[in-house]
């Protein structure tokens, strides 16, 4: 095997020593990270652990010794957070610093073939041929990767639970409990995708979770798999969505289904965790009264308070699907009686598939402000790791996974603190390219945003794979994925006239996206059916600010590209990142040309100002 | 191994008897064959072979002796013609009868791994898991379907040919001889794709067809493929299309390619079939000045006469691919001096993929009268074949099958008479079920066009797997395949105004075509840009037309379903019939309605009756 990787640190650049193998607890961990950096500056550490403290931890100093108070992984959070303050230049935290979400999860949709879904830097780190295949050392490193940014959960198998992994929370668990032993001085906990027909597979007749035998069986499955791996922080199910398995086969509610693997591993303090993205895959084009984004609150706040204490709903931050602009999943705001995590997506499956340079704290920021950090009591996140030596595909795409771990600490952070650190932790650059390249990421979304589908509309993606434009690739389809362009208008209405969609929201945002003149500009077309003719509010038409925007972001990604050439990155990563510009802007032009190609054509409306549409 | 498809014998379902596994001639077969059907009738045949016949045949009568006179495999095809005539009520051939082509072939397009490219009916009957792997008994029965259709070589494995099939025509060749001796005693030989740049994947430095050491290296290869298998046909080749390796990766043409295969072929009587499909493939779809009907006759009509005699360029019968409606590929005009074969597609792949009912004949009969038969001096096919049971996947698809060997030995023949022949062949119906059963295969193709892309328009199925309707799924890709839909016309100008495709065909149908008031109707839209209010030669406008064809071409399928359930055919037949049938309906409903929306919601015009047309 290669170990290339071995030289790629993402944010750990400035941690060049191996770590050992033999590290059994987060505090030999941090002990053995706070010696190894600090020795060379001649300062040294002082470690003392306070097992009340759990995950926080509080950094005194004086004279060249850090004095780290913390929990069990608490010191280690300290130590790494001693570290990123003096690399960063930021302001050691003063008092208790403790985590504001406790769960704080990587959701892995690896195979066990070792395929990735929706992966775009390479295979698996763990699976391989069906089976657990692995650099030990780097699945150590891993683990620092993921403790250093804030990140304790790590749920190892996709969502999609493919044979032979039903097996993980079985035959397989020695593999799992080996491969949690590795991460476990990192103070990252395993999670497992189960698949809620397990019963049905391994001979019992029914999974129906209000049979005695199914229940008793998931509790005896869960007494094995918590003796094996008795840290494991519970299992993550996706139920009775795109054709997986689920309680509704036998006529009973998520609810109902949740509830039941939720006590058989509460004894062992797990958690079950719930994926709320649920609707109809099999809807029919035709039908214009079934919306998408109203399914998951149609189905579950009518279920707010009917889950267990240990059960969290896990909601997708928008009401699609991890699109470019969504507003927020009314769900937040309609389950107060139900422990919900956010779920985010690193891995860029809409969003430039970590070709395109696309950032994510902007996004993140508006998503937090929108919904109100306390209406999650979780979050999680699907990766976007693979084996590629940079581990992300895109060296830069490392930043969404740092900072989705930094956010998942603290959801107050502004992204251009977070972008800052991550970029002086990454790289040594001047100050002057430090500004551009934080100017470049903070921008990289919107400008993806301008040249990809307008103003909230979503889905004009090819839906084979899900990169480049196909303006009406989805809209026969039986996804619930429609725009309903035609020579008129484009948009679906789902105002109180329409679809009924913002009644799901509390009054204030209701009537924020009801009113065509109060929606945010930049959501108009999730919300309204427009005609091209539509004035926005700086006067120009509807069809003018499509075609505006794709040229600004053609040009803008240009732009992008010309000033990341000329960085002075470390050479492994400038020739990566400029093959990835280069890649982009042959996207960024498809999709400019074809949507106002697509729009032109329906609309005949010329582009004002006599630049190229293609007819 | 499932035993079913022995009770499976589509045309052959009269010869009831088995197979023995001791025969090694034509001459044996026949023998063996007349015996047996004419036995029980209390009939005998006399066979005489006469080795100048080769395939042809003479059959005579005195009293109960049917006696035959043919050459080597003229005795089997004279056995086989006498029952066809006796069961079909046809009447026997007066004097010598022989094949109009004497190469008719069937193109498999099996991958060694067992998948079936563009394949509807299961899986390799004679690959698997990158290995040859079958039932003898039943790669028998398909040499005995095989001649008594009139079909003397098979190419057994896909154009396209991935690893390991390269190995064919090298360490793999003990099993394609062992393969061989089955087909033999049915005048059935082989053929091989083979991979251009096979020499480079064998140590040599290049593949470029002028070099010396790749010219010895061919010969040599010949030498060793034709020692093991002493009748192999020749090769077919893929070249420098699709991203297949070929001569012009190094400066050379197409005829310098084939001609150095060629002439390592030609001291064993061997063909190099050169397939004719190649265009751009990566075809910027801004770029209104490349058409792809264009590209084959572009680049072969200045090499006609270049190439040598055992050569045979491979036509498909259109200038796009296999669509439901093209006009003939004006290659055929353009190369008197060059062997050419016409390519058919037995394998639905934009026809319906053998879900769908489509008989062929009538279309081959269009595609023979525009052509003229004696255009082609062979005539190939892409198999429908697999592992189903019933070996077509649709029953009923083989139909197409027998009936292209029908066609390849008598290209005069009428549809309605093949498919009766089919038809008694296959079934034992009553007359009038028979006469529904004719009127349904002859219409078959006219309700598929229907309801699918109007009026050669082309394309407008699902990329990514080439079933149901996607109108704009092609539109923007790199294919070459563009409607060019707007607010107000539809279609590409491939006149002489346009992109000077219909510059390619002879004076009388390049005028026929050229005109908008001379060419036919249903290739109204292959030809011409025109608005949707477009008066057709009936008054009606062409967005009319449009939807009328939808329409109908629904109610069309509906009724086509009802009577094939009141058919009396045998019950697994019937099952299966009427199981597509039902998912046809689907199809053809998502056709019409997705059709009609797309160009309504363009065109903004009503249906003039008012039928339901969704928005």
């Amino acid at each position: 095997m290669s170990e290339a990787w071995k030289k790629r640190r993402a944010w750990l650049s400035a941690l060049k020593w191996e770590l050992p193998e033999n590290l059994e607890t987060p505090a030999q961990a941090a002990a053995f990270e706070g010696e190894h950096f600090l020795a060379p500056r001649n300062e040294k550490p002082e470690l003392e652990e306070d097992a009340g403290l759990g995950e926080a931890y509080e950094i005194t100093s004086q004279g060249e010794t850090w004095r780290i108070r913390g929990g069990r992984t608490g010191l280690l959070y300290g130590v790494y957070a001693l570290i990123r303050c003096l690399l960063t230049a930021g302001k050691i935290p003063e008092g208790i610093c403790s985590p504001y979400y406790p769960l704080r999860m990587l959701n892995a949709w690896d195979n066990m073939s070792g395929d990735i879904e929706r992966g775009y830097a390479g295979r698996s780190l763990w699976f391989e041929g069906g089976e657990f295949r692995y650099e030990p050392d780097r699945i150590r490193q891993l683990g620092r990767m993921l403790a250093f940014a804030g990140i304790n959960v790590l749920c190892i198998n996709n969502v999609n639970v493919h044979a032979p992994a039903q097996g993980l929370a079985d035959e397989w668990l020695p593999d799992v409990e080996a491969f949690a032993r590795i991460l476990r001085p990192f103070g990252v906990r395993l999670m497992l995708s189960i698949d809620f027909s397990m019963p049905l597979q391994r001979g019992l007749e029914t999974a129906d979770p209000l049979d005695p035998r199914v229940q008793e069986w998931w509790r005896q499955q869960a007494d094995r798999i918590w003796e094996t791996v008795p840290d494991l922080a519970g299992f993550l199910v996706k139920a009775d969505s795109e054709h997986r398995p689920g309680p509704n086969a036998y006529g009973r509610t998520h609810a109902d289904g949740a509830n039941m693997l939720a006590r058989a591993v509460a004894p062992y303090g797990g958690v079950l965790v719930w994926r709320a993205f649920v609707y109809d895959c099999m809807q029919d084009w035709r039908d214009t009264h079934t919306d998408r984004p109203c399914a998951a609150y149609d189905l579950y706040h009518p279920m707010d308070g009917d889950f267990d204490e240990n059960v969290i709903l896990q909601v997708k931050n928008g009401p699609y699907d991890f699109q470019v602009r969504e507003p927020v999943s009314p769900l937040f705001f309609g389950m107060p009686h139900t422990r919900l995590a956010l779920e985010l997506q690193l891995a860029q499956e809409y969003t430039g598939q970590q070709v395109d340079l696309y950032a994510m704290p902007p996004m993140w920021r508006e998503i937090f402000d929108q919904i109100g950090k306390e209406k999650a009591q979780a979050i999680a996140a699907v990766t976007n790791l693979g084996r590629d030596d940079n581990w992300t595909g895109h060296p830069m795409a490392a930043l969404n996974l740092y900072a989705f771990g930094r956010y998942a600490w603290d959801p107050d952070l502004e992204p251009e603190a977070v972008i800052r650190e991550w970029v002086r932790l990454t790289y040594e650059l001047k100050p002057e390219q430090e500004n551009v390249l934080e100017r470049i990421l903070l921008k990289s979304r919107s400008v993806y945003e301008k040249y990809t589908s307008p103003l909230g509309l979503c889905w004009m993606v090819n839906p084979a794979y899900h990169y480049g434009p196909s303006p009406y690739g989805y809209e026969f389809q039986a996804w619930g994925t429609y725009n309903r362009a035609d020579r008129d208008a484009v948009g679906i209405d789902r105002t109180s006239a329409g679809t009924g969609y913002t009644g799901q929201y509390p009054p204030a945002l209701r009537d924020l996206f009801e009113n065509k003149d109060t929606c945010p500009e930049n959501l108009l077309l999730f919300f309204h059916r427009l005609p091209y003719t539509w004035r926005m509010r700086d006067g120009r038409t509807l069809i003018q600010r499509i075609y505006d925007d794709h040229f600004e972001g053609y040009d803008e990604a240009e732009k992008m590209k010309e000033e990341l050439e000329t960085l002075g990155l470390p050479a492994v990563d400038a020739a990566e990142v400029i093959e990835r510009a280069e890649r982009q802007l042959q996207n960024a032009r498809e999709w400019r040309d074809v949507i106002n190609t697509f729009f032109h054509r329906l609309s005949g409306v010329p582009d004002e100002k006599g630049r190229k549409i293609y007819l």
